[in-house]
């Protein structure tokens, strides 16, 4: 019957999807697949799967692998994903430090590159330490930057639509840089630029304490106190890129928290400042009163605008990371505490599982996903890239 | 190729889908649809066409309907969807009133019919109450229950997973009902039940001022006040159906907010309760210097949880429902003036389009959604469905 033939644009659009199916299948195997394995994956026949594994070898997407050393009788066909077909970089812009890492087109991390800056630098000072650490890891693994095609960075503060740092109260000389256009010369395909603390949520919902959770919203508790929201599996930027600024609101004391943590009377006075609020997180596990009181104020300090967020997205699942994160055992039963009375639902709280690189995680990962979906289900490269 | 010779499972798939094509086609035009229409419709070839649309009409979805009359030569071959396959119900089960709108399953009214209720009325007689409305309708319009397919509930509370109302603050003897469990002796397919303001902001998405937005916060401000979230273009319930309960919040006055402002000196001592708040904008609109001070002592009210949710989503727009958006122009700049200290981008403020019937539209139009992706995708009916 007619109606089971399919017309030529169906064919067409029919065979890139499979073409795509079988590049996934390649790319999240975590070994050489065999024809009979891509069929399969794919649900297509073997010799479709046959067909589609020499186009794309032909295109270079994949490449054959030797047969398994000590197979008996004639050796089965096997293919990978060729992840060296591009390369990304994922950016963490701190305050106080700059991270590049260098990874492949299934986000293996290929090496990694840190500098310290002052958080009072000067701007074109801190864009030269991001192109410093980029070139550093490019010299380290030898690739030349035409094989870059996609940079996402994470800086402090709101970001719009085109990359650009809208407004950076944290770091100074940092609101209105353009780091999209500026990025945009190391890279042969896309600049990704997004809010810091979102690409650490993202971290958490792909590979950290929010993996199986569709709703969640993230609290980063260091230096300063901020959060980002996950609706629906993916990070919600609001439509100005300012959602999760929940910082803002007059009636939480977000912005002044962790600094009246840190000031705490417990700290000797030979603590740097950096190291006083887990210094007082510290001594509120041994007991000590002063210590309990300031972390019981701070517990309340971040409960309250993180009340207002659970009462308006009601997440399945709270994480809490940062450096401060490292006492959860202590900061987490007295936010559970100081959210019950606030919220209708309490969501569960849970620690970060993941370590201080989880912005740069969280960049490389919203890098491979942008490659996956910009160029490889189109089965096509950024047009400035070069082999 | 072997590629592009698609497996007996893609075809089957292909024909599902091209199928339900069809018939999503049909369903959506406005008028009968040529065959020669329903292949570019379907970007299928006319052969194509002719047979989906005898199967179709075979399986009863669809009906060829006459020629239109003083047609020139050979007529054309017409189709429609047969929207009176099926019938859906929508309610809206408020504190003081409840309307059950009948519609057929492309969400055309058949009849209507509200019953006023006193707010203190026992739950087994509100219950009684959401049995007669439907009876009325069904009575009416001559219809079988067997022949609804889903019935779509708004009530007003905090919903549960399973239909029931968890919470229910604003009205007597509600809280616990099992609703969904109720209903369902009185449909052959699927009871559906959610919080009324999330429906309103529902119908304001898919008909009302929401209409072009993906992220939009719904305020429903009248005899109480309440809110509900859409983003990514859908309803945003939270995980325990608790989103947008933004007036649970301690620091914000929502839940005395409607009280205060009718509580105003201005309004005359004749004016029953539930005219009041109404009376004062109007008040406030001519000028009145203590009707205006009422006025924007609830727009500080209001606005006070607005931010935190703003702060928290970012949307890209807020709808203002309910009896008060009647006076939106006396609200809605007072409103602005108090959002811009708190927030960081004040989103676009509108009054609703839609009249009282909000909620049952909106509660019909998620029952249309329902039956298409749950039914008419996979071309199947309820299974206790009678013609």
């Amino acid at each position: 019957m007619n109606a089971s033939r399919p017309a030529g644009g169906d064919l067409a659009q029919l065979r890139r999807l499979n073409a795509f199916g079988a590049l996934r299948a390649l790319r999240s195997a975590s070994a050489p697949v065999t024809l009979t394995e891509l069929a399969t994956l794919t649900g297509l026949s073997r010799a479709s799967a046959e067909d589609l594994a020499t186009e794309l070898t032909d295109q270079g997407w994949a490449a054959e692998v030797p047969p398994a050393p000590g197979a008996v009788g004639r050796p089965a066909r096997r293919y990978r994903f060729r992840a060296e077909s591009g390369y990304v970089f994922g950016l963490d812009i701190g305050a106080h430090s700059v991270l590049a890492v260098l990874a492949d087109l299934c986000g293996t991390v290929v090496t990694t590159a840190r500098r310290t800056v002052p958080p009072d630098i000067r701007r074109a000072d801190r864009l030269a330490v991001i192109g410093d650490v980029m070139t550093e890891c490019l010299d380290d693994a030898g690739i030349d930057a035409h094989r870059i095609w996609t940079i996402s960075a994470g800086t402090t503060g709101v970001v719009g639509p085109e990359g650009d740092v809208v407004l950076a109260g944290a770091v100074a000389d940092w609101t209105g840089v353009r780091l999209a256009e500026h990025l945009d010369e190391r890279c042969a395909g896309t600049v990704l630029v997004d809010n810091d603390t979102r690409l650490a949520a993202l971290a958490e919902q792909r590979l950290g304490a929010a993996r199986d959770v569709e709703d969640a919203v993230y609290i980063h508790a260091g230096l300063g106190l901020s959060a980002a929201l996950i609706i629906g599996g993916r990070v919600h930027r609001g439509y100005g890129g300012a959602a999760g600024e929940i910082g803002s609101f007059p009636v939480t004391p977000w912005a002044t928290a962790a600094t009246r943590l840190a000031c705490c009377p417990a700290v000797p006075s030979d603590v740097p400042p950096r190291d006083a609020a887990a210094h007082v997180l510290a001594a509120a596990r041994r007991g000590d009163t002063v210590a309990v009181r300031a972390v019981d104020r701070y517990a309340s300090d971040v409960a309250l605008g993180l009340a207002a967020m659970v009462l308006t997205v009601d997440p399945q699942r709270v994480v809490l990371g940062g450096g401060l994160a490292q006492s959860a055992d202590v900061l987490l039963p007295r936010l559970r505490n100081r959210l019950e009375p606030l919220c209708i639902r309490v969501p569960d709280l849970q620690p970060s599982s993941l370590g201080d690189d989880r912005v740069a995680l969280g960049a490389i990962w919203r890098a491979v996903e942008h490659v996956e979906t910009t160029y490889l289900a189109h089965n096509r490269r950024p047009t400035a890239a070069r082999p």
